[in-house]
């Protein structure tokens, strides 16, 4: 499978990924697009060839020319399939309508030129605490090795609502937080900026589909009908102001001040070759949560870090989504179970995804055992994320000779507000 | 004060209050009103006569004309006060312009008439913990009487994330919802309709004043500008799927099933004469959230349940709004403190308003002592709400003749979905 556009053989963006996403150039307005190496298709631009698709055509079409990806999203998943195929086929080499028309051509624009902004208007964000690594270290951090696992974690996905507001784009910087902390020998808290600001490696999927009824479910047979794609996230954390606010209602101020995703949404379908067999999950799940479809990805995640003034990412965590032990089927299947409505748009975090191995831990906190040991990061080394470093998270799958990724989630860290 | 819209003497609406909701009659469009008496005044067909106010008119009168209440909102406070003061002059009985004009007549509708529908687009919804007496009511039950409030109560607005896309207006049917329980003799949860379902007494604020930008916060002398209005809240739970859910990451499920609100938005303007001293704080607040001028609020508060099958709405608790440890500003500068951003159209609960009463209890989970006594409701009794309860909760101030409410709010529970 090969597109007239041409794709570099390391380049997250082949024929067979077509990602979405929202761009602008200069100042011109926020348009759908679908990258393909180093290019964006705007789709505003040739929506009209979407049009004459049986069923779903003047919905994509539509579609295709809001500013955002919800309404897309919104459309039933036969309507995806539809949109990637055709756009599958006017993107390949041997597909003359765009390619030798000289005018469509225009609507390829550079990625380079580009500017990124949020896919979609975020109605509600979700954070999952789906990787066991994960919820195994901190727990033994916190609570000890014999109470690490609270006893509800392997029988539900553990989840909590997060903020939809402070959900921003990749290259969006994220200013240190001030707060509340009080430290373990301190009567009272003191305030000012956090000191243990923490990264979390995650990824997070887009809901598709209708809208659903509050009252409704998702049941899990019906659940990948409302998965539309994925993209990179870092569920920035302060760790500090965490650990003094979080009882008894959970994460609140440690995780509002900012969360970042990659701009590209890779859909399921792109993602279908890089399925594999689900965990093995013991108790087994009640039926409600039971599917036996293999749908754990095996996705590369590394996290990198820049500090200020230096120019190289520094790879400090190197690990896989397989990680996972639920599934997005699961999630989505157990947020709905209590009658949860689902919009499109709504965005669910997986958790920080952990491996097994001490450089696969998805977070300062663990990579540095709760600041008990340093981290090397090129020249330096590190606890905690300080002023000025970029944290950058890449994602890519590969098997076979295909090779597709999730392009770039990175922020960097801004000195805290002055007081 | 005294307007040409007969305004009956228990009315919750008279020319002093003037809160803003958005209706719709008969198949026609989502329209912007305020209340007055039993009428709604449409504000899309007088918006015109708003234009003339210098600086704000022309922005008043197009967001006057909008399906929800985020762009006015969003205007800036004193955009807020010149446009109650032209409503409070256009609506009293001296002004002809509305009175005499059979044309503009017409834009006065019939409460009866007109269905209520969400005031404003909700981008966040955000759950405080403000009340002391609630809290230290949970915190016995759960945790016995020497750990009732956890060590960061009172040095800081404990809150969290809730969902946002289950909030919905009163009178919109609540479904039970199904969910893993555990029983605590038992190895293993099951799954099922809940059943300990309960309300919660809450109010809640909507955010105005324009966008926050992320890494920026909302000073606590800045506040009253961003504070646009209070609306009744029933923030429905169930409280055993939350009890075996809710650890380390705070209540999810148990929540997001529904959230009711009243329709009618009570501005902060005309709840002025009834702000009261703040409640005494010891430890003092930070600096960060101190503030001296009075912002605690006389409300009275019911909740009643009317059983299925019967007619009347049976009080099981009256409490008063001043019960707040927490005032609304210092829950915002809280909130926001850490950077998070906030939009026109937020919106902040209080928490479970209880009183030191038994009677002052704002949860069945209270009034029942969890479920250790009866609650009689008319000829029968509860212990939580059963399938078929319709859960009401009212609210009013009244201050040296003048008295000024907040309509309903309203749920009925219908049963669970069959599994």
């Amino acid at each position: 499978m090969k597109s007239f556009v041409s794709v570099a053989s390391d380049s997250d963006f082949p024929l067979e990924n077509l990602p979405y996403g929202v761009f602008s150039v200069g100042n011109g307005p926020k348009t759908i697009g679908v990258a393909i190496g180093d290019r964006i298709l705007n789709l505003r631009e040739v929506a009209h060839l979407f049009e004459g698709i049986p069923t779903h055509g003047k919905a994509i079409a539509q579609a295709f020319q809001q500013d955002a990806l919800n309404d897309f999203m919104g459309l039933p998943r036969p309507a995806w399939l539809e949109a990637r195929a055709l756009l599958q086929k006017l993107l390949s080499d041997d597909c003359p309508t765009i390619r030798d028309n000289a005018q469509l051509q225009k609507s390829l624009v550079s990625q380079s030129d580009a500017q990124m902004h949020l896919p979609a208007r975020i109605g509600d964000y979700t954070d999952f605490y789906s990787s066991i690594q994960h919820a195994t270290n901190v727990g033994i951090m916190f609570r000890g090795k014999e109470n690490a696992l609270m006893p509800n974690w392997k029988w539900l996905p553990v989840g909590y609502h997060g903020r939809a507001s402070s959900v921003v784009v990749s290259g969006t910087p994220v200013r240190r937080p001030l707060g509340q902390t009080k430290a373990d020998d301190a009567t009272d808290p003191t305030f000012g900026p956090c000191r243990l600001l923490d990264f979390e490696l995650e990824m997070a999927f887009f809901v598709g589909g209708p809208e659903t009824k509050m009252g409704e479910n998702i049941p899990i047979d019906k659940a990948q009908e409302h998965i539309f794609g994925m993209v990179l996230m870092n569920d920035w954390s302060a760790r500090d102001i965490q650990k003094w606010e979080y009882v008894p209602l959970g994460p609140f101020l440690a995780k509002s001040f900012g969360t970042t995703i990659s701009p590209w949404i890779v859909t399921m379908e792109a993602l279908k070759p890089f399925m594999i067999a689900n965990p093995q999950q013991d108790p087994a799940p009640l039926p409600y949560l039971t599917h036996s479809d293999p749908y754990t990805l095996d996705i590369d995640l590394t996290v990198s870090i820049k500090p200020d003034g230096t120019t190289n990412d520094h790879p400090v965590c190197h690990t896989n989504f397989k990680n996972l032990y639920w599934t997005l089927k699961q999630q989505l299947a157990h947020h709905t179970v209590n009658g949860c409505n689902m919009r499109p748009g709504d965005l669910l975090g997986s958790g920080t995804v952990s491996g097994p191995e001490d450089n696969e831990f998805g977070s300062m906190l663990e990579l540095s055992w709760k600041g008990t040991k340093t981290v090397p990061v090129g020249e330096t080394t590190r606890k905690f994320i300080q002023d000025g470093d970029e944290v950058t998270i890449t994602g890519f799958c590969s098997k076979g000779g295909l090779r597709l990724g999730f392009g770039e989630c990175r922020g960097r860290v801004l000195p805290a507000r002055n007081i």
